[in-house]
């Protein structure tokens, strides 16, 4: 892969909602944890994601936060 | 759970490394998946971030895509 | 709360509008600035929002733009 | 301005901080409220910003989350 | 302009299309080259945009990945 | 590539530039226009990036702003 986003994680596909122009992706990425993607429906579409997919949940390092607790 | 970004993954940090204002945090999330977050070395600082704590990495489902391979 | 995003500006809600996957939510921060954020509909449902309740808007300084003007 | 970023937060210049590629803005936006935007040590040179400059603060509404606490 | 944001994308707008609280709108940059924008319908409503409209296409620096393929 | 984001510009690199932990591609996408990518370091540095290679500059919709003027 040559994308520069530094995360990817890999998993299933739980669950694929489309509603007017957006998607909601849900992916188990491991153990249980599991990560929600919103992405333009057409998107959801062209990429013809169903529940029992094995994709990618692809993450620029600035997007994410660390909670310290 | 008060915050409404959706992703919250659990996992310790593996390394730490601050150069000017900027922070750059990997945290093994599950199975040898990591995360990395770039944040500001303040807010490093101020986390007291280091080698071995328990974290969460959090991303906002907005920020997320998929890679459908 | 120990998150590393740099900016939170409390304030009030002044409206919650969900509408399919989507909800967006106006906060009153200061003097009559607003801030308006667009979460999942899940989130809202999740954290329950309604008109009145304080809260707090969170913003990672990587998504903050200048305007010199 | 016409621009579709909902958040316009308008303050004061408190601190600029540039090192490396990368610039910390530090916006008194209203009553002690601080915003923090990080930008890239260009953006903070061609808009020569100084302590005391008026500005905005403008953020899209998909980047803001909610604490709900 | 006077916005931190690096990267301003001038064009055409080819398409408008509005559902619920979002928008997504198409415009053609150069050479047949587009750029979809999600916004909120109300960012949509106060710019009134419609087709053939010339606007620019503005992203942060950070927000853009590069694929080395 | 079967990435969900909407906007791919395909375009020369004119310059990378890289201090500390963060690096700034600039890539010309078509007639003149260029687009800035602020990545890590490390991608950068992986992707091997170098002055006349061939790349897209991937963004995600939804971090993509209308400034109508």
């Amino acid at each position: 892969m040559t994308l520069s986003a530094r995360n990817r994680l890999s998993g299933e596909v739980q669950n694929v909602e489309i509603d007017g122009l957006t998607a909601e992706i849900t992916v188990e990425v491991a153990d249980g944890q599991t990560v929600v993607a919103v992405i333009t429906r057409r998107s959801a579409e062209s990429l013809d994601l169903s529940e029992g997919d094995t994709v990618d949940a692809v993450i620029k390092a600035t997007a994410v936060m660390i909670d310290g607790e």
